[in-house]
């Protein structure tokens, strides 16, 4: 079985928006072993989507859209699919009642312009969006499987899962990619990639299992691609993952989606401990990564965004004499505020944040990306310095990842920062 | 002028890179007034990508290709290129001292592998790489002009700017296509398209000026696309602004890549009001939006995250009496929450959010998604009730978008919600 995705919209084809869609889509095929031929993006336009439809169908035997689904003027990818396999468009009652239940479910007003998007080619069955109004379409023509999803990229990947894997499973071929990525965060990806280099080499070709390491907001990330049979793929994996997990340690904290929140939150709940925050320049951001995870009221019990020094002084005990003598990013003044924060909320751990996130506010000695970082635990108070490179977001986001990852360290009783 | 953007490589069809480079070339394209037409990726095998050269050279003027040019066995879009316009590959010399210096002057060994990259179609001119060691190339087929580029998005995007676009002002001619976005919040797609519908209307073809809607994170945004002379295309845009604007009033808050946050910092900033925050179920989220502003110190003061029932009872004065009787999800308690905060903080205003972002502690009563905001002003507080639809990420950043609505709204004195 060979791919084609076809991607619909004007945002794409103008360069307004980048299409992650086809990326997505074709990650999941190719661990499925349905190596995609194709991908393609064009615009709002009726005969060019209607073209690429019909071009598609020669080439390969799946087909999957996203894109065009929309209840408005512009979304014309149920009457391009229909004039391409030279159908009618009907209203589908399934598909009215499934639109007419999201609306009501989410206490919205369903507008007579949503009804469009029950409208059906007329040899096509609807599948259900459960995270929007525009249901999903799948058909054949010959011998092609045709799926096609909503362009929001979380409804087309929910819609994808529930809905169309499971269709496709039966095609998988019995050679699988499986595509591993092994999340690391307090290491440069240089210096990292060096401690691995005998594991990236490929000289003759492409090596299997192959190894290499890509960077995302400053999780640096050992990717391994081992293609095979299921068992093959997945003993080739275990053993690179052995080799990189000796070199790696405690640097390494998850794999694939997980985020060093989720593993600092499975530590604290694993391990009954509380925490609270108390952030300057992150501005609530360390609460919010803490919070992103469901359930995190186990341990993170309350924060503050102690931004004014009048608000550390009041909520935080951080004495005004201290700020005076020291400055607001100063050791003492991290050690005070997670002090304070540790006291106040009554919890084992307390994190402080206090630097300069820029892009103004830097001075010679403590220039933008400047950062204290405090840790409050039963047995006292730690601070560090760093100087985080980049802008104000990038600033603020390692920080607050430095300051999850420090707390997951302590507890773990490693030290592998330098 | 028409345009077909070509992307060559096996890591993005896998779905292993995300391609961004289709996008950068468009957005410049757009900019310059020629349309694209299509974007189109193969990976790294010969005949599709002669087949996908051969398609393009029928659809478009302008063929811009990037990728596949390394100097390894799996770089074929040399040979795909002279194949697909039946010429021989013949070894330029210039593109060989080009090759040798780059290497020379980074102070590195050049393999002889790398001789491959000097290779070119007959008909073809090669175009220096100033950042990497694959020259481009540059031919024409008919009336199509067709470059290809490195596909390293900073080599891709260097030679682009250095060497291509200078060759495509001439043909952009007076005519630019002016891209404009205007970013809303509070109204769902369809209703808002519904406004806007006689604006959208494109069956005959495309439109200009052109006009539709994407959402994005639970902005919706309506985009214009207005072609023509400079002049012209700004008559359009203002046009259309302005219908626009007088549709949607205060729904709009920015165009471009303005966001809410930014927004409503502005304002506080310009008529001197300072804010707090009181999260529970956004954690901290929506202190962490105000604060992503360079300046935004200005105006905001200090935040809390209680997270915990006694978090809401130490910080912000809030009585336990109120949360047994009503819930922590509740009128009184948003009410109590910001008339705490606003107090604590002394702030001319105070936002609070608690809610349900679920996955789980929904009831029948208060499913998931629901969340009351309150805001407290010199004369009191007020605070309203929502349903979010979405996952518990979706919830948090409806909660904390429409929290920073409700106070820009209430500065601008308007209510454009029912």
């Amino acid at each position: 079985m060979n791919a084609c995705i076809l991607s619909i919209g004007d945002e794409l084809i103008s360069g307004l928006t980048t299409n992650t869609n086809s990326s997505w889509l074709s990650l999941q095929l190719t661990a499925l072993g349905i190596p995609t031929v194709s991908h393609v993006t064009v615009g709002d336009q009726l005969q060019p989507i209607i073209n690429a439809i019909r071009h598609a169908l020669e080439t390969c035997d799946l087909l999957l859209i996203s894109g065009g689904l929309g209840p408005t003027e512009d979304d014309l990818t149920r009457q391009a699919l229909a004039d391409a396999l030279s159908e009618q468009l009907v209203e589908d009652p399934d598909a009215v009642l499934q639109i007419e239940h999201w609306f009501k479910s989410n206490n919205r007003v369903m507008s007579p312009s949503n009804r469009v998007q029950a409208m059906r080619p007329s040899s096509a069955s609807v599948i259900e969006n459960t995270a929007g109004t525009a249901p999903g379409l799948h058909t054949r023509k010959g011998h092609v499987d045709i799926f096609v999803m909503p362009g929001v990229p979380t409804e087309m990947k929910q819609m994808f899962t529930r809905s169309i894997l499971p269709e496709l499973r039966p095609h998988a071929g019995n050679t699988i990619t499986q595509v591993t990525k092994i999340n690391t965060f307090g290491m440069g990806e240089s210096i990292l990639g060096d401690k691995i280099k005998d594991l990236m080499a490929r000289r003759e070709g492409p090596a299997n299992p192959s190894v290499g390491t890509t960077v995302h907001e400053g999780i640096v990330s050992v990717r391994i691609y081992a293609t095979g049979a299921p068992d093959e793929a997945a003993a080739m994996t275990d053993r690179i993952r052995k080799l990189v997990t000796d070199r790696l340690g405690p640097l390494i904290y998850g794999e694939n989606d997980e985020t060093i929140e989720l593993a600092v939150g499975t530590l604290l709940k694993v391990r009954r401990f509380t925490v609270a925050t108390a952030e300057s320049c992150t501005g609530g951001l360390l609460a919010k990564m803490l919070t992103d995870t469901p359930g995190s009221s186990a341990y993170f019990l309350r924060g503050w965004v102690t931004y004014a020094n009048a608000a550390k002084r009041d909520e935080l005990y951080v004495r005004e004499e201290l700020i005076a003598a020291h400055g607001a990013v100063s050791e003492p003044v991290a050690l005070a505020m997670a002090d304070g924060a540790r006291k106040e909320a009554e919890t084992d751990f307390a994190l402080s944040i206090t630097g300069i996130a820029g892009p103004d506010g830097g001075t010679p000695e403590k220039p933008v990306g400047t950062v204290w970082i405090g840790l409050a635990t039963a047995a006292g108070a730690t601070a560090r310095r760093f100087n985080f490179p980049g802008d104000r977001r990038a600033i603020r986001q390692r920080a607050a990842q430095m300051a999850l990852s420090l707390l997951r360290w302590h507890i773990l009783g490693v030290t592998p920062l330098v």
